[in-house]
């Protein structure tokens, strides 16, 4: 990736560190939201996480591009583009439900080659690089594959169903959530990080923005596991390109393209 | 309750405690598991925490009973009965995903009147007894109620969709499903949890036994909450009573009773 992928990496953990300490202060006071253009909301936390996140890469990385959830992207022309998806999850952070996260990942060409999510509140950071490996707090994931036998007893992670129906695949959640009995909401990069690591079989995720994907993209193929876009011809609407992936534990992948396709 | 409710409270906070560290000093090595007659699974986890809870209880309480999940009933006919689940989420467990808990309570001539909710890998701990409120890590917890205009904004927790069809509520999941924005499978106590504090509007939860409902029962109703059983006719099979339950915030539980009577 760079003759010091190690070093970026550190950096960036560092910098993300850093937010994690910033969001569990902000979030001992109440949190103020506003209502995007996009029908989502957005919080101070958010902005102030992206904020700080954008000066430390600036300052390590000034010949980057940034391109933010919330601000306008910065040189957009360069050949390595950071990431930042502030609060993953915000909706579940207005509600203090403990599962949101931040997402920092590095693009080369506009191919992931370093991705970071962090869990505050589960003291849970996962990091990873090309050729590098992933990791949880430090400790190296290795993958390991499903048995065909297993794949009715793993869990497999999916968004929100309102997800699904924006892009026309309510059917498919359905028939899913009716024919696999493990199979549960645990939205936002939540969902990614359990697929990752191993714990659940996989994640399906539909109608994501480049920086709720492109961690996970390189987390889990360093992991060991497999990644499969649903759209290769990717949808794009007045808020962007839109992704709908599915990752995990490679039996468990090939069960879920095979299941959505055959009813699809 | 008694003439010592909050030492009752917190001899069995400490015990939840001591069970807790057990946990997770077993989770660092292996988890071996077997099925169950019933189809479910049980891990040495389970077991040891039971056994634990119910040498402490048997040390503190002589006069009264237990009732446990992996055991036989010890003094049935007390007035005041232990009810212990050594790890509800055995599935999440086994998978290492980190919403497990341990939940333990006390029933007084059949009515839960403490209860406990510990969750080892969020560190979250919910106490909450007749008379003395509930806490959440030692912090008061006052549900703060929902307007009736923020219903479609508000996390409501289910359990998995394979619970609602063992008990001839499918259609109602899947209308349920299609109907809210934010219908999310935080099964297990983990979703209970949520409602207790507010974070989600409600929990909806069926096919469940004593042991996983007691400690909510009395945690909601002392955070000020509502707790309606939806089959106040309880059904019964070879594993006893199941309870299907809905509870949270009283506009939200309003609004889903009346949905869910409306499809039915």
């Amino acid at each position: 990736m760079t003759d010091r992928p190690d070093g970026w990496l550190r950096t960036a953990e560092t910098i993300v560190r850093e937010a994690r300490a910033l969001v569990l202060d902000r979030l001992r006071s109440d949190v103020a939201h506003r209502l995007k253009a996009d029908g989502s909301f957005v919080t101070d936390i958010d902005l102030a996480v992206e904020d700080l996140v954008r000066r430390r890469l600036e300052a390590a990385f000034p010949d980057h591009g940034i391109v933010g959830e919330e601000r306008d992207d910065v040189r957009p022309e360069a050949e390595f583009q950071w990431v930042i998806d502030p609060i993953d999850g915000t909706h579940s952070l207005r509600h203090r439900i403990p599962l949101f996260s931040t997402l920092l990942s590095l693009l080369r060409d506009g191919h992931p080659v370093l991705g970071i999510i962090d869990l505050p509140m589960l003291d849970r950071l996962y990091a990873g690089a090309r050729g590098l490996g992933a990791s949880c707090n430090g400790r190296r994931i290795d993958l390991r594959e499903a048995e065909e036998s297993d794949i009715p007893r793993e869990v497999i992670c999916v968004g929100e169903r309102k997800q699904f129906a924006a892009c026309g695949r309510a059917a498919a959640f359905d028939r899913l959530m009716r024919d696999h009995d493990h199979v549960r909401t645990y939205c936002d990069a939540f969902g990614h990080a359990l697929a990752i690591e191993g714990a659940a079989g996989a994640m399906i995720d539909v109608d994501l923005r480049l920086w709720d994907v492109a961690a996970s993209q390189i987390l889990i193929e360093e992991a060991g596991g497999a990644f499969v876009r649903l759209n290769p011809t990717m949808r794009s609407s007045r808020k962007g390109g839109h992704y709908d992936v599915v990752f995990g534990k490679r039996t468990v992948v090939d069960w879920i393209c095979t299941h959505w396709e055959q009813g699809e």
